[in-house]
């Protein structure tokens, strides 16, 4: 299994803390040592972070622990492998570009029988379930909507019903964002935070480092983490239940079903 | 205008010489400040870093030159903003998906009247132009192939022919690769070294490092090197003329036109 980062916020906001935390699980404080990912949106644009090694010893995750690179919407995983061997092409998150736009995405979990369904308009490049899934939830997308619907309910309600049809196949805990809002389905583990004005401290669960965010924010900021377990130890996080699907956009929940 | 960097070799090889060299052009021996992106292939996978800022003065950059990551193809890019604002989704190199692989391109120059034509395929994330004529490239291509053809000199004939059409609109220096070979084409400025066995010594054209190959190589090795510019100043580098269009495939030459 995987462990799983998310970020939503209205104002650019780096991950560092959080990132310092999840990184330790990719070796140290957690088996995950098959390879981690990390994307950032700024605008349209992402920037994206890979490496098929374990995250607790790699000298890219180590710079981006310190470097704050500021965002409002990031994706991240760390891998411990159970399909597709290690290599980076099975690294997340993926990335495809539709309508214009960059989609992001990764996930936790096993899908039995996937690759039986077909993706005619991605391919997978590597070999996990994981990335045939997102080709088949980006294929159904654009063959129902050739361009984007004019309502974005429309495509958040599509994506829900996707997301559902995936998890039948198994365990699906999954973060996508199409650079406008973020998505996330449950189906074993998922927790979320949203940090508001009064900001306080917190601590890591995972190594020593604590946080005060009042030093970091502004009292209009709001900042939302996602991950498949929870960060702080001094915090109270939200539980998604089996199949909760919510979208952020700018920090806020704007959907749940 | 802008510069590129590119490589082919038959073994997975660290470019941090030649990186060291270009970057300097992003800001300090250059001009080229408006942002800079590098993409390393992996198998399958790709591994980018980008910046919308001077190379020169990048922490990423700065990593990079020193971080010795193997592969057998590289595209970079070093970007002086001429069309379409300095942000992160206008930065080179560009990557799109067909096949099932990782296509990745980067271009100088300028294309008038390009976002006239059809992308039904692919779509700009970005307002570059050099964005869209990748987009128009892999479009055709997807048209007239939905499925890779049998023998790859057909694909490459195919590209060379849609390279030449893009050229007829102004200035269309450009490298591009499918994950197997490395394309590229000329209109005003590229030239390429293919390094190998009797390995020699190297000193960059802008700043002081030299570097003695053979200490990092094994006589079977060939690693070819494309610029816009000769980054060495010891060295003889092939020119190419306009219209020219070469494919190289573990760093030899597998067909030009």
């Amino acid at each position: 299994m995987c462990e799983l980062l998310g970020m939503s916020a209205n104002v650019p906001t780096d991950i560092c803390f959080s990132f310092a935390g999840l990184i330790e699980r990719g070796g140290k404080t957690g088996p995950h040592r098959d390879g981690w990912g990390i994307s950032f949106y700024e605008g349209k644009g992402t920037r994206e972070f890979k490496d098929p090694c374990s995250s607790c010893d790699s000298k890219i995750a180590e710079l981006l622990k310190y470097f704050p690179i500021k965002s409002c919407i990031v994706i991240s995983h760390i891998r411990k492998a159970n399909r597709g061997r290690i290599c980076l092409e099975n690294t997340h998150p993926f990335t495809r570009e539709l309508w214009g736009c960059n989609w992001t995405y990764a996930h936790n979990g096993q899908l039995k029988g996937i690759k039986k369904w077909d993706t005619p308009h991605f391919k997978p490049i590597g070999t996990t379930d994981s990335e045939h899934a997102f080709c088949w939830i980006l294929s159904q997308i654009k063959e129902r909507f050739p361009k984007p619907p004019k309502s974005e309910k429309t495509l958040w309600r599509f994506v829900n019903k996707l997301a559902s049809q995936v998890s039948e196949l198994g365990v699906f805990n999954m973060m996508l964002s199409d650079s406008k809002v973020f998505y996330t389905h449950c189906s074993t583990k998922l927790v979320w935070i949203s940090r508001r004005a009064p900001f306080g401290k917190a601590r890591l669960v995972d190594n020593d480092m604590t946080i005060d965010f009042s030093q970091h924010t502004t009292e209009n900021d709001i900042v939302t983490v996602f991950a498949t377990a929870p960060l702080t130890s001094d915090e109270t996080w939200q539980k998604m239940e089996k199949g909760d699907f919510l979208v952020f956009k700018l920090g806020e929940q704007v959907y749940s079903s």
